[in-house]
């Protein structure tokens, strides 16, 4: 019996871990076990692998380590960042966007509707561009706002230009936190150049783990923790530092950004391969956001929205995963996916046509993607 | 040249790894790395085993699966349950004690602070036992009372009758929480019996991995999450789930708790030995707390106060470190451990006398404790 294939297209969900992460890892799993705040040699072993772990990932992002606060993902330095904005300058205007992760959305409204601060979310254009006019007028009607917009949206692929918001940002003296999740480790980001007061990076988005991550906070610009607790993080965020996932994390942005050219044109290449497959094998294949133009989107996330069809209606990623394909429906990053993408709803995607967000890794193979095109020509036999 | 000793006691910071629990983690290094939150097939593999991980953990407890929520340790699962009781309960009195860990400490001194919320720290003998009548006559005045009592004190060891104050907190209807890092997987934890509605974990405390921990919520009792995000955990923790680590901590947790009267036997034995071997070496050593005593401390800590001494005098263990003996001033969780422990001030210590706390695991030998005792007698030669 031929057995099933195993084909991973959802890299904007997590990655697998490259094996010189886990190499980087082991050592805290077996000797080097000490509590980095403890001051005995057991403890220094580990803090000094600590410390060289902030300092490369600071080296990274072209910042000082001391802007580095690790954390447990994501999500968590989202929280961080947005509450601790929100605390530390008495925000009064929160302005964010429909199409922002859970991560940062489900916080600002939270902080909205209990603090009774204004939330404000972008327009968004068909495509998934967010209105920066509007942005500007908001911030001139009220300086003690807090901008949220992520760098490149996990379920569209949409980049949005860093350098504009910043720009506006510090005009009118505004809190800027970016979610990075989805460009860290993929695209340069150099924090000299650009005016940011928070961006946020996620391990398991490059190659590294699950449940460890880093909030880059502007030294000018310093925030309270949201975990209270011992000193570690020099009192920014207390808990026994996750230093085996941590070396990890510094281990895989390095290896991403060492090779992040070579990875990006490899990616894009079959990203593009992809987009042509599809349009052959189906007509009236469509891509959402901005997600099939490469100068414009993630290399990673290729949005498809496909034609209305009797033979998989609501069904097309149960079939693509009896297929032996794993892929998803908007966002994977939660089991709210279920749900619904609100993020095609703020574009106002066609109800009747499927949507499938295809992601892909410097793993991910050109006869990956052919089979999945062949699997879809099958559904869709009658294109 | 005869190698370097290296003897860890400080098993009150950190434990090393089970290497079977480091065995439990590797699947989800390597082939098992799906988002849990996916719904195809890579997503359902990673899913299937966070969920053996929580009815695992949920037995062990004698609780439900639904009552456990997966955190990054013990600091962040403590957070979360003293804000979220705070904000869903109306809590208008905190009851605590100045002998808990900073994980509580800090939490409810800043939400005091920030919300007004009457702080009452219970009074504490020399000895480290909490006023459990004064604990009555505060229930008594204000029943919207949230009141968080550790389990063991993680410098002093000292055991709190968590019996006793459930009974207190059920009769005045307050909401009890227990800081029960240092026990779980130490101790037996029949929340059937006990009627407790918050507790938390942390898997590095039992030869688990560092970064990932519980929170029991007892379902009657529900509280809004810490960080938002996408709908993990049933909505009560957003983040992507650290599988690894959380299968990890299932592992550590089912291997402690099925040996865990022997582990208790041995290393309760060693304790005992440790105890005797010090007074005769040194004379006039003291055991802080109630560490001295085996019915009502940790078997895990001994908490030793040393006579004064000029030859040692503010650098014991700094000259234990010298002999590879790496063990803890006050509670090591945390850098600010150098400033001094708070639960040693609280209980009145002799700033004269230099106190150590050693602590043990099943890994601990008889011989590193008899290299400890002889350096120790050479530290104090006059005696
Ligand atoms: C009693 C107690 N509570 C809470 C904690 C915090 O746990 P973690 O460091 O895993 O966040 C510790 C140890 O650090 C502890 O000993
Ligand atoms: C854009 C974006 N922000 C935040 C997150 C949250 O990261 P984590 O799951 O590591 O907490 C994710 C993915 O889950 C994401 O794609």
């Amino acid at each position: 019996m031929a057995s099933m294939p195993s084909i991973y297209l959802d890299n904007a969900a997590t990655t697998p871990l490259d094996e010189r992460v886990l190499e980087a890892m082991m050592p805290f799993f077996t000797g080097n076990y000490g509590n980095p705040s403890s001051v005995h040699a057991h403890g220094r072993n580990a803090r000094v692998e600590l410390e060289k772990a902030r300092k490369k990932i600071a080296s990274l992002l072209c910042v000082s380590p001391g802007e580095i606060v690790f954390t447990s993902g994501g999500t968590e330095a989202d929280n961080t960042a947005l509450l601790g904005a929100i605390s530390a300058y008495g925000i009064q205007q929160i302005i964010s966007s429909p199409l922002e992760h859970h991560a940062v959305l489900h916080v600002v409204e939270q902080a909205s509707r209990r603090l009774g601060i204004t939330l404000s979310l972008l327009d968004v254009d068909a495509n998934g561009s967010v209105n920066l006019e509007q942005l500007e007028q908001l911030l001139q009607k009220n300086p003690r706002s807090l901008v949220s917009l992520m760098h490149g949206n996990n379920e569209i692929g949409n980049l949005a230009d860093l350098a504009a918001v910043s720009q506006y940002c510090r005009e009118h003296g505004a809190y800027f936190h970016s979610d990075t999740v989805q460009t860290v480790g993929h695209y340069p980001l150099n924090l000299q150049e650009l005016s940011v007061d928070a961006i946020v990076g996620s391990a398991h988005k490059f190659h590294g783990p699950k449940g460890v991550g880093f909030l880059y906070i502007n030294k000018a610009k310093k925030i309270p923790p949201l975990i209270e607790g011992g000193s570690q993080e020099r009192n920014r965020r207390g808990g026994t530092e996750n230093i085996a996932a941590i070396a990890g994390m510094a281990k895989a942005m390095e290896i991403a950004q060492e090779n992040q050219e070579q990875h990006r044109q490899q990616v894009s290449a079959l990203k593009d391969y992809f987009i042509r497959q599809l349009q052959q094998a189906i007509p009236g294949v469509t891509f959402n956001g901005l997600s099939g133009d490469p100068s414009r989107s993630l290399y990673t996330v290729l949005n498809v929205g496909f034609p209305p069809n009797e033979a998989t209606r609501g069904m097309l990623l149960f079939h693509l995963d009896l297929a032996g394909i794993s892929a998803s429906g908007g966002s994977a990053c939660s089991s709210g996916a279920r749900l619904g993408s609100h993020v095609l709803q703020a574009l106002g995607a066609d109800p009747e046509r499927e949507n499938v967000r295809f992601s892909f890794s410097r793993f991910t193979t050109h006869e990956e993607v052919d089979y999945t095109v062949t699997q879809l020509k099958g559904l869709y036999p009658g294109q």
